[in-house]
């Protein structure tokens, strides 16, 4: 059995609590348990920066283990940037960490009247001043605690951004990993937590240790020959910007473009040209995605990254073609703690703006906020995290901000639920905009993954993007893709196994992992159902939080203005029809959204059902 | 409209035919015209190397384009292997020479009393003496042909294996580029037509040039941008090697096992470090796939290949771990004119017979064929392609052959249909044996290619191989992707456009192409159902011939053997379930396995209802 770390902020009481045994069969971990936790005790209507939210880290029940990437673990509270869920996940080797320190999960109540560090060596907790460490970067506030603490220590912490409430702040861990989206690191910044320092030897406990090494080794193999590593240890996640680019779904100029002239100067090869100079691996990962890498000159800086949603934000977005630009300004987010999306779809969304003259010079600082201009993008990423001018306004993130500046920004404040949207035109693909529609944390890419198939590869398993309304009328199953594609990838954050895993093993491949990890019966079946109870429960939050099928829609621009180029030229998404196929799939009421009862029962999750005021 | 040129080698009278339009908008062209003529020519009952059969080559109406990869063409007759539908389809030039020489195809009928080189030169036609090439092998063929003619002319010959009706001949052209499968070099051998040598400089017609070279561009930019040719034009087809062997499911011994030990000594990378000497593209071909290779040493020889499917055959199925032995029967099958999977599957065959005792010495002539032994593979190809020895029986193919021996050998006869396997163990991933199961060739890996998304990618989207019993008794309309890739896949043959593309390209990107092309209307449900329509009428040709359900089958050893080592150990296929889905998925017959009348008139093929007998 094991342990939950509840730390109270307000009265600096901290205690242990064991895990619920049969609530971690249900929610597995990771996000999945924490979910539970957060619709427990958080009420609803809570202020997302106030102190009734809870921060609430968890990892999975393969966090820290030999299984093939996964030194993953979550944290989840109620968003400040959706007002919804609140999810991010991480990689690195921090989860590890907590784990051998002999807790699975850290749970942050209330709020301190002064900057604190929460230390936790090896089972021993303390709460410290943390006054020397506020108001610096991610990168020194690390290296300090550890020089303080010692090296055996890894610290999660928060940045600029996240002391001064960005509501896109991040929290970083390893000094270049990220819970990057939602705003987690604003809830930690309300806390006046600046950091989390662990450190731990303890065994990681397994049911059969045996079981489990073979079944780990397996799945290590499979992936150590997979097509998922045999591309992306060479060019890292940046690999996909050509193919996003060619299907006409890279957007430019913040969205009024699908493709963009200069990939050859910003893409996956160009890294390995250009700034490249090593490569670098989450715990357990036999892949090595990261890059590390070095700019000279101009921009001259040096760390992890740049991934492709990186490039994406900071690059064709912004218009920026300068690769060693878009790196400087990605590792300027990782020091400030800034989530680099958000923060570069809220720039674009500003230098949009500026071009149609809802903002001018004098609303900038004296700043031309045209797009193409890199110095432009650095001095907003600076402005935003010390919410200097009008960086205070975009650092609400672009919903907030459109709203605010009213006189049409907000058809180019590209969002859903106020999580700003990842670099894929779903104009190109349709199917993925249905995926950004409906994702519990708003905007976002990687719950459903489903550009994956569509943008990346296998053309005959998806629906053609030009008939897929026609398909969905025939059959509205076809919509089950979104589904089945959200359920398993939602049992990779509970697990604390890196989701990329989920491109190169199967549901079979991976349950005996769990099982003998956790001494369950665990099948194919339990998996399945696992991803979609979860995937309910955190649905039902949202809906308790207000959450109808009202809000389960696109930035207009994706639903009624064609894109005017390349590929996927005069394509619109026709969202209504995929929604009704999709909620047909989910086997949740059309009208509103919601989970019906019968799905609730059948996942057993009856008990949430009052929550949820169905 | 395009011509068809007929050739009738008993009374040596030639003639040209117009393309029958409706014809071509219901069958495309390539394999799927070609079929239709050959059910309405080649009568019921046919002996295959008989002067009955006919031998068709066809183009389709993107051969010979600039849509990308676009060099292929097909032939079509009755198989001397399997008694049914034969097909097979090559890249390289040759089919690009034929169209520009002014035919879209050429039909071969009759036999000839002497060895004949048919010339096709820009419209001009003529059946020579081919005396001074027979008994030659495809190298010297072809350049004693072209050194004749002239270095314009493109040649398509068979070696001395197609002259001595080896049952799995192989028609060759650019030298190395093969219609490898179901015995076609038999057919022309038996027709004593040695070679077709073609040149041509007439443009090839586009109904809309400039729609046409907008549409192919893009295609051409999608597959220049895929992840298909980021992995396929570093490692070539050898780079599955590693990802089947990792599921478990690469044929060893004769299917004995799944798994090898030596896969790092004769993969993808082992190509690249060891005697990759240059790369090789088809015509109009982005990818280059193809390798050019030269071994020094023992094995010394230079030439295109090998490709994954040799490595597999003369490989682990033979046990053999030396890539530079398995170089050189790959480049003897090519000058034999061999197909290297049955070649080399049929060798392995005999080697366990060997292994098990029911060949001896005296039968093999004293060689000692043991698994492992790179010797005599190679002994065995030279006393295959000569019918000399034990290779006379040998020649006809396991199942042939393992019916004369008898003595419990039918066990190790690793055929469907009379067509032996590719190297991929579908216990492993038990769909691709229902794919091997109901090809319309037989044995088929590329009829539905189902093993790429089970064996190489995209878990989620896939059913799970433990679990997929369950999953189609629950929802037998999961078998519907084995159909849904066939019938996709049956398109690219009747277009002229390699499978390959079929990775890359979705259904939406190829029909404007092909609208452009011909001048029809053609939508994605145009090419939906032509492949459909095809598919089935190549099934007619054998119901007609005697196909059954009985005979959509697969080895024993598949169904009831589980295997022994790996990830999938323990695994068979239950192809009953596996079938009953399938069929209902295809609206066939389940107790015949044949299309129904309601399915025959839905596609327009009524007409052929009389043929089935049904």
């Amino acid at each position: 059995m094991g342990k939950i770390l509840r730390v109270n902020l307000n009265s600096k009481e901290v205690r242990e609590e064991p895990l619920d045994e049969e609530d971690s069969r249900r929610f597995l971990g990771g996000s999945g348990l924490a979910t539970k936790y957060l619709i427990d005790e958080v009420k609803k209507g809570a202020d997302p920066l106030g102190e009734d939210n809870k921060l609430i880290f968890m990892t999975g029940p393969l966090t820290g283990t030999i299984s093939p990437s996964s030194g993953r673990f979550s944290a989840v509270a109620k968003s400040p940037l959706t007002g919804f869920w609140g999810e991010a996940n991480s990689g690195g080797h921090w989860g590890r960490h907590l784990k051998r320190s002999g807790y699975d999960g850290v749970i942050i109540e209330g709020i301190s009247s002064k900057p604190v560090l929460l230390v936790i060596d090896d089972g021993k907790v303390e709460i410290r001043d943390a006054g020397e460490y506020w108001g610096k970067g991610v990168k020194e506030t690390t290296g300090l605690i550890k020089d303080n603490l010692g090296q055996r220590f890894n610290v999660s912490c928060i940045g600029i951004a996240g002391e001064n409430l960005v509501r896109y702040a991040a929290i970083m861990n390893d000094i270049h990993r990220a819970l990057g989206r939602c705003g987690l690191g604003a809830v930690m910044g309300s806390k006046r937590l600046k950091a989390i320092a662990v450190a731990g030897t303890q065994e990681i406990k397994l049911a059969d240790r045996e079981a489990f090494t073979e079944a780990a080794r397996a799945a290590t193999e499979l992936v150590d020959e997979s097509l998922l590593k045999m591309t992306l240890e060479v060019y890292g996640t940046n690999m996909v910007l050509d193919l996003v680019n060619v299907k006409g779904g890279l957007p430019t100029r913040n969205w009024q473009y699908g493709t963009c002239g200069y990939t050859d100067d910003i893409n996956g090869p160009a890294i390995n040209e250009k700034i490249l100079v090593g490569k670098k691996s989450c715990f357990s990962c036999p892949i090595a995605c990261g890059r590390l890498s070095e700019v000279k000159g101009k921009y001259a800086c040096k760390g992890e990254g740049p991934e492709y949603e990186s490039v994406g934000a900071f690059g064709p977005m912004c218009d920026v073609n300068d690769l060693g630009a878009i790196t400087y300004a990605h590792l300027l987010c990782n020091d400030y703690g800034l989530d680099t999306i958000s923060a570069g779809s809220t720039i674009a969304f500003a230098m949009e703006c500026y071009e149609k003259g809802i903002i001018n010079l004098q609303d900038t600082g004296g700043i031309e906020l045209e797009f193409g201009d890199s110095d432009a993008v650095i001095d907003m990423i600076h402005k935003i995290a010390k919410r200097e001018g009008i960086g205070d306004l975009l650092a609400e993130g672009t919903k907030r901000a459109s709203g605010r500046l009213g006189r049409g920004s907000e058809v180019f404040a590209m969002n859903v639920k106020g999580m700003e949207l990842p670099a894929y035109d779903c104009r190109a693909t349709k199917i993925t905009g249905l995926g950004f529609a409906t994702a519990n944390r708003g905007g976002d890419h990687i719950t459903a993954y489903v550009q994956g198939p569509t943008f990346l590869d296998i053309p005959f398993l998806i629906v053609d993007n030009s008939t897929i309304e026609d398909a969905l009328l025939e059959n509205p199953a076809e919509a089950v893709v979104v589904k089945d594609l959200e359920d398993a990838l939602t049992v990779f954050d509970a697990i604390g196994c890196c989701k990329f895993m989920g491109m190169a093993l199967m549901a079979e491949d991976i349950v005996p992992i769990i099982a003998a990890a956790t001494g369950w019966d665990f099948d194919v079946n339990d998996f399945r159902e696992a991803g979609e109870r979860i995937y309910n429960l955190a649905r039902a939050f949202n809906v308790r939080e207000g959450c109808t099928r009202s809000l389960d829609t696109l930035p207009q621009r994706l639903l009624n203005e064609p894109l005017p180029d390349g590929p996927a030229k005069g394509m619109v998404v026709n969202l209504e029809l995929l929604l009704d196929a999709y909620y047909e799939a989910r086997g949740w009421d059309k009208s509103t959204g919601s989970p019906t009862r019968t799905k609730m029962f059948e996942l057993g999750l009856q008990d949430i059902i009052r929550e949820m005021g169905v």
